[in-house]
């Protein structure tokens, strides 16, 4: 166990001071030691402690983390890399202390090929940022997991969100990664080309790693052309079955859905009252459909026939963009219309992703928890994936609410993992999901994770303590 | 160098006698050690010579695999798998000897999941027959190599084919794994959730491994609705030029092609001769569209639009399967319709994928290659992608003739690789790529996989002599 390990090692605290002060000396001005900082960039956005690490260094350049990665090395020091803070199980945590490496000013976008339809860019460009650039291009980044969270964290978390049912998750969407090793050395995953089967697949190994492989410095991404015409439709349900029967029709009769998310009914009475809305307190789709004029109508067409045989209807549909907008406002603002439900709470969000066969089940089997434990827990779906999000409010300075949360949290990903999911369908594993990686994947798979990581991190300074303890 | 290692072991043919004697006890008559079936089982299909195993062992399960393995393993025994033999790199040749495990009698379809839309099959299913058994769901599985393939082949080469440009490749395609490790355990590389975060890759890691890392025994697949309309074209182009700034328009325009392929010239007057058929002898565009009845009459219509602006068409359309059958034909036909061009020659597929914008240059380059030296190389490319194969005919037995073939296929991987793009786009590294990788991937990238290998794999005898050397 590297917990143990790292815990026991009593010379680190002095050769993380030791790192530091190399730091100073190459970095200077780039790198910061006070709390505040330290603390803000340990901010894990959920229940679980805040452990800073012992300096944040404001990387600029692949140079500098290579910088901080070779004194680091010498010195055994973990690094734990940082992009928008975003994460939401302790992926920036700094548990035996060390380096951050703060990549949010590496935010240049390199190249754009529009004829290629990619795009080089650094780590810390976010998503708003770079389809804000992308726009006048006629051309867009699809994966939109909610948060304005930079590119490189959502490389590394292997993200989705609401449009991954049409466009893939970022495995789908990278091309290439540069990545610097723990040893300061810089490799390329991949070329350019839109497939290869040159060798083993570094790019998907990077997607996903938490940062415990090595930093990633530069991402080259998929893109797409803007659709020509976008249609959102909003179409509410007589139950949480019924509306799960309608995705799974809709996947099955090919509609290419762009989004397709389900909010249960506490949810929507959570987005009535918050935004003022009028939405009928129901299990709800919300969607979205991308192609031509001719297209969209057709596919709104389909999915309202489709809803109609399993009750659901009559949808809202908009086409204009601040229609779509206003229409799509009780999914997007989701997250804030749940915190006014227990003030003082923080809002912990779960991450199961089951078969889609399997969903209607697993959401009534968790909403029978929910109302039997009296937690506040509204539920949204990216239910063209099967992956449903419960936004769980918890005093987590209350040990019993504490509790109770984490029992309702496990028997949530034991319900998932029982019905042949995932205890994380978009968020990573971080701490939060490690004590579960052996139940899902198996000794065998997760022994082969433990020597993929002795193997290119063997002094376990990447981002140790997340994902497998080696 | 394993290589230098491996030929060095002056004790492995003892072993490998040992491992025989000791499978015939275990396995009985599932072992076969006739020379006529090892050499078949060493088939290359390409200029590589015949490399055949001492013993070919016909499993019939995961037990049986396990059983060759944990023999293998004890005596430090190479395990080569084979599938159909459909290979074109030396995948299945055994240069330091060893033991071969045919993998076709595994060939049940163990599920099909409707609702959720994936099946879970042995590796010895071919994609052929694997269509048939789903076809009367309403099903299918799109990735479509040309030669009907095992899905277990299929996986480790990282596969794909004519409609990669619409539903991705293998890589895209594949949920989960099992795999019987070096040491004879038992690894699921993921459930069948949609998507996850929970961990490294390991499914994407085993996609394209060539066996190198373990044996699968089960595999997990995507499936698709059968689209409700299907429309076949043939289009016509002034120039190679002009069919490839066609492809770039009609990806950038998002135009769901279902298939986009390329035939210069040379592979039309190839198939004419060879289908006596009477197409226009220039380079041509093969497409498919998938979709509704209105959508792919729209997707033909925006199609011939912008072919229409680069001088191409008019197309032939066919929308009734026989007719599109026959439309497709010369395509599907390619590889036949080359061999009379050089009688006593063989075939030899080259395998390059540029990024998009580089096409036509890349293309362009190779063809002058192929008339300054003489060649015979007909293009057919699967241009969405960026991928194109010349099927180069070879004499192998005259070492001249050889060696401008070797010369010729350098050239091609070298400008490939200038140009941003892969040595291999579908068919794998095998024993004929090795040489590339470093060139491809870099010192510090290649030193990864390496170390992967060596992790996974200590012992170094899952296929060796195959993608690295360690």
């Amino acid at each position: 166990m590297v917990a143990a390990a790292a815990k026991s090692d009593s010379a680190m605290p002095d050769r993380i001071a030791q790192a530091v002060q190399r730091l100073q000396a190459a970095l200077d001005h780039k790198v910061v030691t006070g709390r505040a900082v330290r603390e803000q960039h340990a901010n894990v956005t959920t229940y679980l402690p805040n452990e800073p690490a012992d300096a944040v260094v404001f990387a600029e350049c692949t140079e500098d983390v290579q910088a901080v990665v070779r004194i680091c090395d010498a010195l055994s020091v973990p690094v734990i890399p940082w992009g928008a803070g975003t994460s939401l199980e302790g992926h920036v945590n700094a548990p035996f202390g060390g380096i951050c490496i703060d990549l949010s000013r590496m935010n240049r976008i390199l190249a754009v090929n529009t004829a290629d339809l990619d795009c080089v860019i650094e780590p810390g460009v976010t998503r708003k940022r770079l389809n804000e650039e992308l726009r006048d291009q006629g051309l867009f980044f699809p994966i939109d997991p909610g948060a304005d969270a930079s590119l490189g964290g959502m490389v590394s978390t292997r993200c989705s969100g609401t449009n991954a049912v049409r466009y893939g998750t970022m495995k789908d969407n990278v091309l290439s990664l540069k990545v610097v090793t723990p040893t300061g050395e810089i490799l390329t995953t991949a070329t350019r080309a839109r497939k290869s089967s040159a060798g083993y697949d570094l790019t998907r190994l990077y997607v996903g790693a938490e940062g415990t492989l090595g930093i990633i410095t530069e991402i080259t991404l998929k893109l797409y052309g803007i659709p020509e015409a976008v249609s959102a439709a909003v179409c509410p349900f007589p139950s949480i079955e019924a509306a799960c029967n309608t995705v799974i029709a809709t996947i099955q009769s090919g509609i290419p859905v762009a989004r397709i998310e389900l909010l249960d009914e506490e949810q929507v009475k959570a987005s009535n009252a918050y935004a003022k809305l009028a939405l009928a307190e129901t299990p709800t789709l919300f969607l979205e459909f991308h192609g031509t004029e001719a297209s969209v109508h057709e596919q709104a067409d389909r999915f309202g026939e489709l809803a109609a045989e399993y009750g659901g209807g009559p949808s809202v549909f908009a086409v204009k963009p601040e229609e779509r907008t206003k229409l799509w406002q009780a999914r997007h603002d989701a997250y804030w219309s749940v915190l006014p439900m227990r003030p003082g709470a923080k809002a912990v969000a779960t991450d199961v992703c089951v078969p889609i066969s399997s969903l209607a089940e697993c959401v009534m089997e968790t909403k029978r928890d929910i109302v039997e434990m009296g937690l506040v827990a509204p539920i949204v779906g990216h239910v063209g994936d099967g992956n449903f999000h419960t936004t769980l409010m918890v005093n987590v300075d209350d040990p019993e609410d504490l509790a109770k949360a984490k029992h309702y949290m496990k028997r949530l990903v034991e319900r998932a993992l029982a019905m042949g999911g995932t205890s994380t369908g978009e968020h990573g594993v971080g701490q939060g999901k490690m004590k579960y990686m052996e139940g899902e994947h198996g000794t065998a798979a997760l022994e082969a994770m433990r020597a993929i990581k002795r193997a290119l991190d063997p002094k376990n300074i990447m981002n140790p303590g997340k994902i497998v303890a080696i």
